[in-house]
């Protein structure tokens, strides 16, 4: 069953492999230059620093249904131990098992590859089992830090959150646009704000999985014309789900990842962004969001964070 | 064998139990104000962005000597797995175990007790067996997005890097202030460049973590006098090891997490800003350092990035 | 909430503390002499070995109800890894984390306390955070190979499994023991078969977990009488619950393991076994159900077999 | 590089593919047979239980020079936890990661591949990334219990222990049996005794691992004639290393699992077993040893036990 044309023609419009040249392995990341990164220390205005990251914990956002996919076992290696002997300084220290991608995370430009190539053409088997890709591992992005916009979906539809199954269109991304009064440049980070988190913080974990709505297989085109160096958002599947085309899954992972070379990050928490970009009518900021450097890994936990 | 009478007087002089309130948990990140952060981001010049963090791996800074502290075993749970069907596009996957403190991290304050008490007068059993400190958890830490200051000791001595056990001292902190052009302020995020971390980077594991230079037990006091917020190095130890005082272990982890509830960060890698400071005049710049909020945690790794 | 009165009575009646020396960790695994084992193998009639084991995977029967108590997380390290080449012999390795009471284990002793005390009146707070019961650990079990005897407590009562909420009492015992033949006798492994792992088997991981058929606070003192070495059953709460007497939670794991130093053995796969004794009408057989030795564990994976 | 001829040559005499018919996924321990068991129960004289598993600990043997293969980290979810309420029973429980062949364990006959082949002919890429051998995964093979016969070729020889580098040879084999006065039979499992285990329990791990006395590549056919059921051993490397032919890298191993379907033990503790042997100058017993049935791993830990 090959990819359909409709596919593959969207691919060939949004392929950027070559265009930092052969051994590029970081994809649009390179959009961010010194200057883009100047500007964005420009949009702090008030100094206010708004977390994006979930909690990590046991009861995450995994429930269970994508294999191995962890939610961070966290277990005590010492406790208030006495390590010099009695009455000493006394240490305590921790160890945690988790799925890379299990809580707010990046995808590296590894964590998906279609017809036997991952971005820049390189063979998908460069990836092997010691946890290591070869090539393009979140090790290889470069250090997240431009000016971040909130393109506020959910809001600028004067909905509290989409409803599942919404596909996100290039439409409802400029209506975003010009409803927080922002245009997105070459660069920019992108965050997608749908609102479906607030399903998994009512507690419901199965029904934040599935049906979500997510960035439909048009929105790659969009991210490509304006050269948007990363896009989030805050959903678990990051594209609508189910797919809007039969049998057609994970298009825009292969879309965003492996034909142009661009991060995606997913379950980030954008409530509280939400609120302060609406009570400002500010939408860009400063977004700090560099992954946790594990070599060859196909994903890392990050810790993002908007500067107002 | 009690902490002696030098200890408890220091402890003294530099305690902020209850400075921020009995209910407080995040200590000196507290002093991290939206007017520091306003003038953080005015210190961004070039817009170059410099990562501080250690390539997270399984041949990683530990050495086996810290009883629990696992360098990360990185694992793949899928590799371009067709889970749609052949031909669909492909997923890899993968997880990690670690101890939160392998890599560059940041310490909670819960991370050392002494005399049955945290930060704050809570007490040392507040931290259970389950991945749970009930106060002060590394998710209790603000955001760590400040002005950063580099104090390059070893740069302003002319040294590649201090000797193993130097104590770095108060004098030396204001020497390198004075090399660096640049007043530490509260709300400060102060890095302490030693040049240790070439020991590791030259692949001796075990010379990295002893002898180490590292701060001497009189530094807390000079930070505390500058209110600053949170101190970071290139170590494992943090502090001079062997230590000054013959069975004193860890004084400064105690004086900086119980007493003063100041974050301590280590293993950064500050070798590449030491390099672009020491080619620019200047030692401030914007820090973005948030660890990653796992509940509970008694420290977390982070990926920390300096802007110039 | 001090455990009631009528605890501490039976407590005193079982209690073997002192009886194998006060150095004693191993309780009542002493009761397995040379002769017992003599004995158990003479009990081989056909050769056929039967596991007991459930299969070790991500979709085990934990549920998610016991916190940290995970299932395996199997994951790939080396997947025909050419170590030494291309064209060599190639190599596959991979790695498990997993909780040890996760799956078909055996409680160690150190499992549970009451009162501040392990079993043979030890302290409780011997157990520490560094994987560390530093008495009675799982690996000062003595290899666990003596007479199985399966009393086979559903099949007795005609039924398939015994309903939810059951408590199997000294009485089901007897006529257990009755219906099968055979009479229990000092250093005997007794298998207890209440069916309830048909629930599990069926998909329905809750299910099996709540309500659940178990052992009653009566029958510790029949074990005690019997001098039986070791007891386990084909459940996830071991004891019947919800619990018999109301606020009195774990009796039956207090009473073995603290009061009597007996191991108990929880998530035995015992349907196979129960129709091969039915079929030979012989309920003795020689049984092979050595833990895991992890150091200090309070707990540990187990693969037992029957060999009738 | 390909294997070298003499390689397929013993290859073709020893190979079992299709044996047991071509859905076979066990291979040789199809040799123990019921006869053999009854046979198996028959040597045990005096119920003398000898367990000969390492324990299970964070400085075992795995000294770092297997990538990913992690000696097990031992933590703890719980302890003391009075999870339903002030004054009730506690519990402790505890969490592993480890490698699945860190230990003593079985090599599953998928570990090594050759040719892109694995046991029976099937494809080597039947084993994927989500922890998943599709065929011969260590859940597929039999209960272990047979008769074991320890050949002792260490104390035959008037060793402690064998020279590292020492190639076991099939005459060293037929010299240990006529010391033990025992005659390998089919459906035995043979323990083969070098002493070097000694080097790791006097804290040498690197040493343990290399050089290394081990079993030569003319072994696989004298156990192929003898149709033996299964061979552990005290090594880390199981055959003798470095190799005996030049760029020819775990023949043995490639032999015993891939052409034979023959399941090998490592890091198998035999002293106390050596020494009760001598005692009773009595060289075969009843052996239990089942894998812990991980399903589809390459590899498995073992608590194996003599029952002499």
């Amino acid at each position: 069953m090959a990819l359909p044309a409709e596919f593959h023609e969207i691919a060939e419009r949004v392929n950027n492999w070559g265009r930092w040249g052969a051994d590029d392995e970081t994809g649009t990341l390179n959009l961010i230059t010194d200057e883009v990164v100047r500007a964005a220390a420009a949009e702090v205005r008030t100094g206010r620093r708004i977390p994006l990251a979930l909690p990590l914990k046991e009861d995450g956002v995994q429930a269970g249904l994508i294999p191995g996919r962890t939610n961070p076992l966290h277990t005590m290696v010492q406790i208030n131990q006495e390590l010099f002997g009695p009455g000493t300084v006394a240490c305590s220290d921790d160890a945690v098992t988790m799925g890379l991608q299990a809580g707010t995370h990046w995808d590296a430009l590894t964590h998906v590859s279609h017809s036997g190539r991952i971005y820049n053409g390189r063979p998908a088997d460069s990836i092997t089992a010691h946890g290591r890709a070869a090539f393009s591992g979140i090790d290889k992005a470069a250090p997240v830090v431009s000016r971040g916009v909130l393109l506020d979906v959910a809001r600028a539809k004067g909905l509290d959150r989409l409803p599942g199954g919404h596909a996100v269109t290039p439409e409802d991304l400029a209506e975003a646009e010009e409803y927080g009064g922002v245009s997105v440049r070459a660069g920019d980070v992108v965050l997608v704000r749908t609102g479906q988190i607030q399903v998994y913080l009512a507690g419901d974990r199965n029904g934040y999985g599935f049906p979500s709505p997510g960035l439909s297989v048009r929105t790659p085109e969009w991210f490509h014309a304006r050269d948007v160096a990363a896009v989030a958002n805050d959903t678990l599947t990051f594209e609508v789900f189910p797919p809007e085309i039969e049998n057609l899954w994970l298009p825009v992972h292969a879309l965003h990842l492996v034909e142009m070379g661009m991060h995606q990050g997913q379950n980030w928490n954008l409530e509280a962004l939400s609120t302060a970009c609406a009570e400002t009518s500010r939408y860009a900021f400063l977004l700090a969001a560099v992954p946790e450097p594990f070599v060859g890994a196909v994903g890392a936990p990050v810790a993002p964070v908007a500067v107002l």
